[in-house]
């Protein structure tokens, strides 16, 4: 997928949006959402029109339409379905952007958007769209300072990542490996821990569902645990905390096990008994605490991507109306990597 | 309580000693330990007799009798117990002790016992026993480390914590108040929660079981709160998460609510979530980590209690024998402060 400068277009009079249509109770369905035709919206004075490329989805926007739960935002039935995409300028009133241009910003999930400049990041054409939003977007720069800075892995540590082939935690272990740890992925099935393995060079992949997991887990880690990145919380996350090493780290990325329910469960057992004996820390962190140095996380994955240690995973749909049965399949864990919706084909 | 040097005494051929009668299952009694009479020990070479003062006993080491649940070893029923006392040297060979050298060190619970002297700290004579038990002691020492190093609570900051009227506890909020932050403390009674403030100067006392217990709480943090120093985990380590601030610490130092039991109840709901939302961390410390700076946090405290800021509190036994009962009351709550059992007076 590749979008190249394009001459001024004729533009449209509507455009595609798609709703919430209800706030979800329960496990998300695509019935939450539903498409309707808009006006195509006007540039204020400064402003910029923007056509919408592609879009991605993390699975954390799901707690944002639990209201309240979310570092999102409340959410509210009848509005626009925010999310992250690339888009192309196709209006613009002089200032620094140009008609044409490639950007990255909160497109959300409609054909075309009104955008301030400044919550704009130009972006380079030559670079896929799809590493834009992937391990170039805010899903690889999360892996990174989740890594490097709250996790602060050191070369020959155990790095156990959980949701491993999911949109962050497939660029974590990657990170984690490229920084000289050893890697253990866990993944939803027996296909996604061989892949692991395979196509993204970790140490070890576990099938988290397997009947004998359990063993797996403490065969896969004989010297126990020094950093534990956790984007599911629930049962994985009480697992690793008993294999922890003293001393060891449990970033907190995400908590998918909790998201796609209006009733989250307990919290692990050995918290924090096991965090006093260990003297464990376990640390949340959003990536929007590093926004001033996302350019140098940045440079870092692309080093990596050019030098081919590390490899982006995708999964892709094709049209916006696809982008709820996307979320539904990111929630679901069937996607691998990071879900990508592609709007407009340049 | 004080001892002087004395002049060299006639020692007994016999002495009592307090052993682990059965390890306890669930909540602990004074049957699981039993009062026996043993010879005396006889140092070997370089080793040191010493005839224990005071012994002092802190609420983890319940975790220790349940195996391997703790960093204190395996315990054993027909074991002395094991803990920290004060002593006097009564028999010495040379090398830097002397005989009537006041030290501290891991006598058990026994009138005397036979020391390496590299594992003795000779202490202030003029300085009360119960204060080098107490304030200066392990506990002291481990609130020191667990507000400064483990919470960095600031000035201006909300500092809550739990078991404010125990052993910890009651020095953590002097220490968090005498560096400026707001100090709430809650404890298991509502004579206990108006003697923090009354006695001990801290800004709110709340008692954890008043019925209005959780309005109190909020009303007590009305900008939520900055470091949170746990000493009990379970339901109050819970409610305390739910009011974090963002960037907020949780200094992970005991687990009172779950020492007495053999059977740990679930963690704290809003782990990991609220950990990520709110970009908490939550650290466990023992205080074996700063051994190499027991000396800086003796001092500081010193300088404390020598300008007032700093109360001891103490709740003190009288005989080796009442020891089951000073164990069985601190788990219980009824002690306030340090726990004291007087094995000698001087």
């Amino acid at each position: 997928m590749g979008v190249g400068k394009t001459a001024p277009m004729a533009l449209p009079t509507e455009h595609r949006q798609v709703l919430i249509a209800s706030l979800p109770n329960g496990r998300l369905r695509t019935e939450d959402f539903e498409v309707r035709t808009a006006p195509l919206p006007v540039p204020g004075d400064g402003e910029v029109l923007c056509r919408t490329v592609a879009i991605t989805i993390g699975a954390g926007q799901r707690a944002g339409l639990q209201g309240s739960a979310s570092y999102a935002g409340a959410p509210e039935a009848g509005r626009v379905m925010g999310g992250t995409g690339v888009a192309q300028v196709v209006g613009a009133s002089g200032g620094r952007l140009r008609v044409g241009d490639l950007v990255w910003g909160q497109t959300g999930w409609q054909e075309y958007s009104v955008q301030q400049p400044e919550a704009l990041t130009v972006l380079d054409p030559s670079v896929p769209v799809s590493d834009h939003l992937g391990v170039l977007g805010l899903n690889g720069v999360t892996a990174y300072f989740g890594v490097t800075e709250v996790g602060r892995v050191q070369a020959g540590e155990t790095f156990v990542v959980s949701a491993a082939a999911g949109s962050v935690g497939h660029v974590a272990g990657q990170v984690a490996k490229a920084l000289g740890a050893r890697v253990v992925g866990i993944a939803g099935s027996a296909e996604k821990a061989a892949m692991l393995v395979d196509v993204l060079g970790f140490d070890v992949g576990l099938n988290r569902n397997d009947e004998d997991f359990r063993t797996a887990f403490r065969a896969a880690t004989p010297e126990r645990i020094d950093v534990y990145f956790d984007n599911t919380g629930g049962i994985l996350l009480e697992s690793a905390l008993f294999r922890m090493n003293q001393r060891g780290r449990v970033v907190c990325c995400g908590v998918v096990s909790q998201y796609d329910t209006s009733t989250p469960g307990p919290g692990p057992r050995g918290v924090p008994g096991l965090l006093v004996n260990n003297r464990v820390r376990m640390e949340g962190f959003l990536v929007f605490d590093f926004e001033d140095r996302y350019d140098e996380a940045r440079r870092q994955l692309s080093a990596w991507l050019s030098a081919g240690s590390l490899r982006a995973l995708t999964t892709e749909y094709a049209g916006l109306e696809s982008a709820p049965q996307a979320f539904v399949d990111l929630l679901a864990g069937t996607t691998s990597g990071t879900p990508i919706v592609q709007v407009w084909e340049a």
